[in-house]
């Protein structure tokens, strides 16, 4: 997707009926990595539901001779769909936006407009520079999010649990809740180290706590997750197994519950949750502070 | 910082010395996760490099309630500071921006002018809701990533080396070259089945390729690292090991350029990147499409 540019047979121009019809391009164009920009553009996208767009990321357009391609790549798009393309940009280089901006398409230039409020507001010429936003590698913030990408690792699935005196929070839940991809959410996004811990049937068979998570108390927090989901889940994974049935769920999400309520263990139901909103509402219920600023 | 406002003491705006010198806040504010409003607001203030802001995320401004809390913290802030804040928001009810909007603040909407003009062009009425940024849970690109992330887990540091037949591409380097950020970061963003196997000094000592990768030549990317950033994260790791010595690292570099040489693997200085611009790069360089549309 980023560097084969596929070229679209000529025939789908010619059909007409709706399955085959063109999608509109949405171009992510950017002289650094273009998150910023696809960020931004599939969210805004996101707003039009009943559309579907045909996505390209171009990142590091950082010369002219490549803004020149990427601007024969929206002109091809146009000519080949006869939809006029969207383009969403964050390119710093005046030049090289100038050179983007003639292509024949809407150009949602998503910087130029901003820039130049924030300055006027703040009363700061800004200093263009590109591939600041992901923050500078040699800086301490940069250093934490990496040590907690290491940390989440080493202390995934109860792994290693004499580590928990370093951990900012030890998500705890059954197997198959979503504890993994969140700690390591958790630590690349925000520099969080999150260990976690999934409570089996060995553990759900008593009120009490695990023996190594009984000092940590305080920095448990619980995944909580539909049985009906949780089945789903465990059948993609074992499909016909003990440990997927339904039986087997709703005895452990029972005695889960009772653990949650009995220790008061802060938890969240995250069966409609992406990674993403899951992260946020920890941060959120725990008032946990990010290592990033 | 998403839950406890400092209450900043008096004594902050009766100083006048640089040092001391009040920050404008800037708030990154949304009816979902905000992570859209936070990516494009740092971007954004990253091209003001010599001015530091108080950054503060409120994310689930969802009830009119909320929003009037929200618009009290950044009163307070521009009260207490003097400096009238920047707020970047992305929230999709009109009821609830209104409110926000009405704040003493700089207020810099994202969406409600991109949206308009995206309307306008592509001649659809938008829908509007919330928390779609991040994807359907259910949509099976949203499983591939969960899954991506269990492979990336699973075939870390050349662990479960059977495993490889299932790899989008795997990451080869040496101890400490960023290959396990990268390899998550590529599972969780792009859903991309990353394998990652450093070459430790038995492997170094021939010019060969360990017997595990060889069938999967066509897979491998290679990561480097400048030999004095790599003793210096090593000695970060294990101070006054032979592990983090100049010499064993010097050893080691040598000899992995001889492998990418001869194996012919293509490669990349991480250096002074960023695992956002690792990630991108190696999608750049290897033309490799992303599971997630």
């Amino acid at each position: 997707m980023y560097v084969h540019t596929p070229t679209p047979s000529q025939k789908i121009s010619d059909k007409s009926d709706s399955l085959t019809a063109p999608l509109r391009s949405a171009f992510f164009i950017s002289d650094g990595t273009a998150i910023t920009a696809e960020t931004l553009g599939r969210s805004l996208l996101s707003q039009f539901g009943n559309v579907k767009f045909d996505i390209k990321v171009i990142p590091y357009v950082d010369t002219i001779e490549l803004a020149h391609q990427a601007v024969m790549r929206i002109n091809d798009a146009h000519r080949l769909s006869g939809l006029k393309p969207l383009v969403f940009d964050t390119i710093v280089s005046d030049e090289i936006r100038t050179i983007i901006n003639a292509a024949t398409a809407t150009n949602l230039d998503i910087y130029e407009g901003l820039i130049n409020r924030i300055a006027t507001e703040i009363n700061e010429i800004p200093n263009p520079h590109t591939g600041m936003a992901h923050g500078d590698v040699d800086s301490e913030d940069y250093k934490a999010r990496i040590d907690a990408v290491h940390y989440a690792l080493d202390n995934d699935d109860g792994a290693r649990t004499n580590h928990y005196d370093g951990a900012d929070i030890i998500l705890v839940g059954l197997s198959r809740s979503g504890k993994t991809p969140t700690s390591l959410y958790l630590a690349l996004q925000f520099g969080i180290r999150a260990a976690n811990y999934p409570l089996t049937e060995d553990d759900l068979n008593t009120s009490n706590l695990p023996k190594v998570l009984q000092p940590y108390h305080h920095k448990l927090f619980g995944l909580t997750i539909d049985t009906e989901r949780l089945v789903r889940i465990r059948q993609e994974r074992k499909a016909g197994s003990r440990y997927a049935s339904l039986a087997q769920c709703q005895e452990e999400q029972r005695a889960i519950q009772a653990i949650y309520t009995t220790q008061k263990i802060p938890n969240l139901n995250v069966s409609e949750m992406s990674v993403e909103e899951i992260a946020t509402r920890i941060l959120q219920m725990t008032g946990m502070t990010r290592r990033i600023i």
